[in-house]
């Protein structure tokens, strides 16, 4: 077993501190990660704070892991020492669901191996996250990142990123389409990039007039105040793809009435509570409410080559381990623009 | 002009009393058509009574109508003296806008001119619906019905049919796939009838244990009683597709949940009320909520051939046109199978 560094909550009212933990031996199809950056992901906070049950104690957060192959078992070929790679938000699933035969084994029918407050494929074994030194992972969910891109911004687009990536990806977002982005934060500033990206007419909706300045930097067109319900009527029927980064309860009809005929409303932001939906809203133009969840393996390694085709990447700010909990903290107040990444050198 | 026996309302609380009114004479691109028979639709009841708002007194009401063309205009080259003919919930739209290009005047966006209740394209004239002797359309928003047929079994195709008829195609319902329809009423009796026809596994969803020999009549393959909220769970992540046919409010993350990935719950009832929409019902399969409003006149035509290709009809109870009042109060209580069908001749 190796012996591994690592920062857990040992309840769902403690503090994050240091904990030593057991990684396995890497087997023949594992690679063994020496983790370079993790991102905070706000369901980091959610699952150490137990926020959604279930929670398994001691946990690792962290499913937002870059670093550099420090070894691999017989049988890969993906990788070699001294690759960079990265992990998501699961480490395996069951691989013959017909959802993970489709390559989108984030809805594996027998539930993903999440990367931390889960289990491995034994289903005992926790699975502890990317607050760490190290990760063993099998090299078909490990992906390959490029050299090309600061490393440290690539971290978050292993789930702000492909969150994003893939509801654009899965609805058709291209050349002259008209994109909205509802909410600034982690999930809307890579919307706002990738929709740009992809050569879209991208408007973000923001409560806040002070991230205009980001909003046009990342590439949006348009950037619309929301407190005042009177700056989106005038944009109704526009829209062919909203999608919707807030978490906090908001109005959905004022944006589904946004949608041109057979548009499309994504929400990637998870309210707790049930949202209000007006049918009217829907059946007056055709439109459609949907939502996304993270991608499989084969979409998040395309997302990660288009990044770096693209020189995509998330406006990050790095700290030492030692800081997480004042970045809890200041995530849960917003007060970060737009992801948290841990330096693991510094653990 | 054309003097013209009908049933208006004269008010939101006034019962249904005869009228005299008059239609336009035919201009060269017109149908006069001779009704024979007019469908009572919910909707009928809600605009009479002023629910929706904005009720226009006095109002003929009636779009499901059937009857026979008794002249047509110099120009007109669909129909002849002689043919049966059929009108539905528009009579005229834009005809410019993009929505209407594509054959979809439902979604006209200057709003379509709809059978009764609305104006005329000159945005004076009232439009007096199909509780009447007879109606002046423009050939092109006429549909063509076949003798093969009964006909008082054909006119609720004009709303109910369509209405159904249109998400089925439009979400590629085909052999093999699974269709939950939840009601059997005016439109989930439409709904059984026609996704059975298309080659899918039905299941019927009711409150009604009365109705499960209807639906197996019709086409069903299962039926599920859901006043035990026990006997859905074992069918989740089972359905292509749910066509949602009830206005009463009801648990729609009961049914999203029924969805397997990627799978669409619509809407084709309009609960007046927002239905509380779960996200996590959404984001855990990809799954989509969308709505459908009638169809456009092309897809109307194609809906009418296949129903009198496959044998398709509504079942109706017909009535004459001095019992409409007590048709209205037996609608409102659900004492009908599954749709009142007025007898022109009895005017």
């Amino acid at each position: 077993m190796l012996s591994t560094r690592g920062y857990a909550a040992k309840s769902a009212s403690a503090a994050l501190a240091p904990f030593t933990f057991d990684r396995r031996d890497p087997g023949p199809d594992d690679v063994l990660i020496e983790i370079a950056y993790c991102g905070i992901c706000h369901s980091d906070i959610h699952q150490a704070k137990d926020e959604w049950g279930g929670a398994i104690f001691p946990m690792v957060p962290g499913h937002e892991i870059v670093g550099r192959v420090a070894r691999v078992g017989s049988r890969v070929t993906k990788f070699k020492e001294g690759d960079l790679a990265g992990v998501g938000c699961f480490i395996d699933s069951c691989r013959v669901c017909a959802s993970c035969k489709d390559g989108l084994e984030q809805f594996c029918e027998a539930g993903p191996n999440w990367t931390y407050n889960s289990t491995e494929k034994d289903k005992k074994t926790p699975t502890f996250g990317g607050y760490s030194s190290q990760i063993v992972v099998d090299e078909r969910y490990t992906l390959s990142v490029s050299p090309n891109l600061p490393l440290e911004s690539v971290a978050p687009l292993l789930c702000a990123g492909i969150t994003t990536y893939s509801p654009l990806k899965y609805n058709g977002v291209g050349r002259g389409q008209k994109v909205g982005v509802v909410g600034l934060g982690d999930l809307g500033h890579m919307a706002v990039e990738l929709a740009h990206s992809m050569g879209a007419e991208v408007t973000v909706f923001s409560t806040s007039p002070a991230k205009e300045k980001d909003a046009k930097r990342l590439g949006a067109d348009s950037f619309v105040v929301t407190k005042d319900p009177g700056n989106l009527s005038p944009l109704a029927n526009r829209f062919d793809l909203i999608l919707d980064a807030v978490s906090a309860p908001h109005d959905l009809n004022a944006y589904l009435n946004l949608l041109r005929r057979d548009g499309v409303m994504v929400l990637v932001g998870a309210p707790e509570k049930p949202a209000a939906v007006n049918a009217f809203s829907l059946i007056t133009k055709r439109r459609k409410l949907t939502a996304s969840l993270i991608g499989g393996i084969r979409e998040t390694q395309e997302m990660l080559d288009y990044c770096a085709q693209k020189n995509i990447v998330s406006d990050v700010e790095v700290i030492p381990m030692a800081k997480v909990n004042e970045a809890y903290e200041r995530t849960l107040k917003g007060d970060v623009r737009y992801r948290f990444v841990i330096d693991m050198k510094t653990l």
